[in-house]
């Protein structure tokens, strides 16, 4: 089976609203007339995003998650995406695997794919994804503003959880270790939330390196700091049952550097607290409060007993040895 | 320097067309009123597409005209682009060369990076290009017409030459073998053509696995057939002096299955030979006629006496072994 042939059995179905989908120079796609577009483009390598041993129709759900996770955290709704694979060989089972995974998150979010790339090379999977937006309406980093709630969507931890018992540094019982093996090859993009996020939500960033690591992106670029609590780590609806499985000091490691969690982080006006709430009700998913937007620049994590903590948190970082 | 910084220091600078360019979650970007937008993806692989030999700066400039070249195949206008990259490590004078090869050309065409991802991994480079296009103006494979004229732009083979010097294969003079190496470095995406053909040509693709490899796309996709003339190979604009340095049935492979040219090969109705004439003549670029469409399927490739050969041109392939 040759490139073409790859791309007709795995990658090809007819375009439903793109005006031309996969199979010329370039996919052509219409917006709403008014809409502005969100784009976002993200690259797993084996290794550094997942491991080798992830199923193959886990990894075509991850791969799509992350960017979908990228549109949820401007508050666009997606539209379409482009896939480029660089593949070691044409191993048939591992593409029925992963189309599959990728097919089926992809409808469950009406998300087209519309073009892309396959070559033979060390297994590299970058997708781009399309979204649209009312101009205005997209929610940046840049917008927190002082005084503002913390709030994230959600579990954290469980990704970095399933991580440390892979690596053997952890041991969990079956069935938590599935639950947290299935947040880690599976994450759910916050779509829906991000949607309803606009006009509620000031700021948001999704949870991908790890929760005060990319909590420092909005502060950055908002030019503000922010006060996080811990109480929220000992019991709260952020702390799976996995997680409640393991002791808290680990456990505040996991929720607050462990990364992959492809949650929302977002901060909101106290006014707003109520069409916050009502907004995670709508989506079926947890919201939690987790601190305060401060003028003071930096993150200062509150103990139990509400002191600075003076332990450093270290966020997932790409070119790390 | 970690990935955010390099990001900072390489691939950032404030937006000019982008609402949001490098930064966020997303990249938000208005098209003009009414415009259809027109994307399409690459991947590049050492090994695969180009050399481990190939200076940065002209693997950031082949990167993007890659793209770019797709955008003018459709007659689309470039836009934005995002890149996503895959480095062994940071290696900054490489990353200065290969930023100023990708924003040299980039600035030519007007084209802004506005987003993208940066990992550790096997070298790999995937670029996502966006451009507009009035709705119904687009160039697309699938409307050459029987009794159109077929042709191309620029000069073919020049890059499959090079390959082979480097191989071994074949000797080339000095001067003839840095031209025919610059075009397989720094290949010169057709924008302004594919533009300025829009209304003149019927379906256009851009030569990139083999020109003989890249009209069965067209011809599959219209349902027609072609008759290729080789008359031009031996003497016309489209073979260049490099080219014409080697043996004819050389001359014959390079040009009709070198692949790497990323000239434009298009389709025209004859009524519209003035017309094609005169879009490359205002963008500065030879246009030869290379043979016509039929309504028998496949292509017959017509020797100097006008007699079919019987001989087979292998295009680029990427999973050949």
């Amino acid at each position: 089976m040759g490139e073409f042939d790859l791309i007709a059995r795995y990658f090809t179905r007819p375009p439903r609203h793109a005006t031309l989908g996969v199979g010329d120079d370039c996919a052509l796609l219409s917006l709403q007339s008014g809409m502005q577009l969100a784009v976002s483009s993200d690259m797993l390598v084996e290794g550094r995003h997942f491991l080798s041993t992830t199923p193959a129709a886990g990894l075509g759900h991850k791969a799509l998650a992350v960017n979908l996770s990228d549109l949820a955290a401007c508050g666009a709704k997606p539209l379409a995406f482009t896939l480029a694979l660089a593949l070691p060989s044409i191993d048939e089972p591992w593409l029925a695997g992963f189309s599959k995974g990728l097919w089926d998150l992809a409808d469950a979010h009406g998300c087209e794919l519309i073009g892309g790339d396959t070559t033979q090379g060390p297994l590299n999977i970058c997708i781009t994804v399309l979204g649209e937006v009312p101009p205005g309406d997209a929610l940046l980093r840049q917008h927190a503003q002082v005084g503002d709630d913390i709030y994230i969507s959600g579990t954290v931890g469980d990704a970095r959880l399933a991580l440390e018992v892979f690596k053997g540094a952890v041991s969990l019982e079956a069935a938590h270790f599935e639950a947290a093996r299935l947040r880690m090859d599976r994450p759910t993009p916050r779509v829906e939330l991000g949607l309803a996020l606009r006009g509620v939500a000031n700021a948001a960033i999704d949870i991908s390196d790890g929760l005060l690591g990319d909590l420092g992106h909005i502060l950055q670029r908002s030019k503000v700091g922010a006060v996080i609590e811990t109480a929220w780590v000992q019991d709260s609806a952020a702390i799976s049952d996995a997680m409640q499985s393991v002791a808290f000091n680990k456990r505040l490691d996991f929720a607050l550097a462990g990364g992959d969690d492809y949650e929302l982080l977002f901060t909101a006006s106290p006014d707003q607290a109520d069409e916050v709430l009502e907004a995670g009700e709508r989506c079926g998913v947890s919201i939690t409060c987790i601190g305060r937007i401060t003028p003071v620049a930096g993150v200062q994590v509150l103990d139990l007993q509400g002191l600075p903590l003076s332990r450093r948190f270290a966020s997932f970082e790409h070119f790390a040895h």
